[in-house]
């Protein structure tokens, strides 16, 4: 089996995880994630968006949280900007990279903002520009690649299209996301096929949730076709793992045990990731959605380690 | 990626998931349960053991399970059996297949039924002899073929080691099994390549648990390697979705969605198969541990299937 020899982790929790938790946490919880996270070895973290906090409550305390970072050089701090006002508001925090959005379904972008695809990526035009001007990185999310909820399934040429799109504004990666957790592996494999007629390999990432259970799968699909960086989520934040229906992203320690087991680097101390998703998980009071952190936790209870 | 067009599916909920639940359930609830499997396509079903009822009371109405079948045409009735003693008890029952089994690490062998794999194969013999003699199947379940939780890693040596046993005695086909669910996908392709030595493609199957969530990477590992028979434990039966560290096989659904995914065909209506889930789920006072369930039933409570 082909499979890169090391893979670059990007940490969504902060931002994509606990912006699907019903529940705010404070500031000081926030910024404690991520130095723990950091710590665990994590050089890429999604930190938090500026949103609307009408529509975000759970990122309102975006200035607050990048303040508080204890910086740690050689890590990427990254945020969601869903427009030029985001942008700016964004601007004086000092993110290493900020995140743009599409959706491959033309439904789901209709729904969601009320926009075609093609208009909303070209709103993101003058955001593009003016960020890689302020000499910021420009990653765009591309969601719903395999799936979609209002029109099913998600033909790759939908894929290309988004991806050409994000390629037209001048957006320097993209992730190929399967955001409602629907896809399997030769899907997804068609989704990244598609993306690579307008992205160099490095150029892009992997975004599963685990909904359906398919994210390892699909990881390991991607892998095979040389992708060789992925988004997750400590302790599998975004998705409870007592919901009914939970659609969390793939736990991010449930990934490395993955890459780990197979002898791919990661950089990560898989120990200190499960503590960090320990700290998460019981700030929000629930037990972990990582079913590796789980196992972990429930060997070293019974002291066989 | 190069994937058998169809896969042949052992459903082991009835026996190994059943077994390993603290509650034990009335016959008629099992026999019901098996009533829904095959209606659901499943051609090949764990049914019962005939171990001892102080080791496993909740087997101990294996002849009332089996009596009570009503039999399907084309479906393969399985049975674990321990010793000599246990198939004595299991023919006047008719199973169509017994299971024998084996680990493929020393101090598992030693620990779990105090005598060394060798001996414990050895002992095997004359069960597997007066099995065939009663054109009855044979098939071996190989634990710990990647991991045990007393000696760590396996390697893939005592897993060939294991298999010439069985093949010694008469075993006809082998079960690669993950009993503590700690493989990852080349670890599982070693497992199976040297169990390939001394079993043709077609005589072996998978048998993963997804205690750390890799059930499915693995299975798509082993699919690529030509594997085409897996088993799988309807609404992950043996493993609590709620318990800590559950250490459940693969659900069947979960296993079922990858494959129909992958456009590899199974003969299963995965409808059904949900159906039949929340049948034994409900039994079991526990929602299933089937992500796949969980997803289409919350998605059908929500009305947007």
């Amino acid at each position: 089996m082909n499979l890169p020899p090391k893979v670059h982790l990007v940490e969504v929790g902060p931002r994509d995880g606990l912006q699907n938790e019903a529940q705010a946490l404070p500031a000081a919880v926030k910024i404690e994630l991520v130095q723990r996270l950091q710590a665990a070895g994590l050089r890429h973290i999604e930190v938090t968006s500026y949103v609307s906090p009408k529509w975000v409550p759970q990122m309102a305390d975006n200035h607050a949280v990048m303040a508080g970072l204890v910086r740690q050089s050689g890590v990427r701090y990254a945020v969601l900007v869903p427009n030029l006002k985001g942008l700016e508001a964004a601007l004086p925090d000092r993110p290493d990279e900020i995140v743009v959005f599409g959706s491959a379904s033309e439904a789901f972008s209709q729904k969601n903002i009320n926009c075609s695809v093609a208009e909303s990526i070209e709103r993101f035009a003058p955001v593009v520009q003016a960020a890689r001007a302020a000499g910021i990185f420009v990653r765009g999310a591309m969601s719903c690649t395999v799936g979609c909820p209002y029109e099913g399934e998600v033909a790759p040429q939908q894929v290309g299209q988004l991806a050409r799109l994000m390629k037209s504004i001048g957006v320097q990666h993209v992730g190929v996301a399967d955001t409602t957790g629907v896809g399997t592996p030769l899907k997804v494999q068609r989704a990244f096929e598609a993306t690579l007629q307008h992205y160099a390999l490095h150029e892009v990432s992997g975004h599963f949730h685990d909904t359906y259970g398919q994210a390892l799968a699909n990881t390991l699909a991607a892998l095979q076709l040389g992708v060789a960086q992925f988004d997750a989520s400590v302790a599998g934040l975004g998705g409870c793992p007592y919901a009914r229906g939970a659609s969390g992203n793939v736990a991010t320690e449930d990934l490395v045990y993955l890459l780990h087991g197979m002898g791919v680097h990661t950089g990560v101390d898989l120990e200190a990731l499960v503590e960090a998703g320990a700290y998460i998980s019981a700030a929000l009071g629930r037990p972990s959605g990582s079913r590796v952190a789980r196992a972990l936790l429930a060997r070293r209870a019974a002291g066989s380690a």
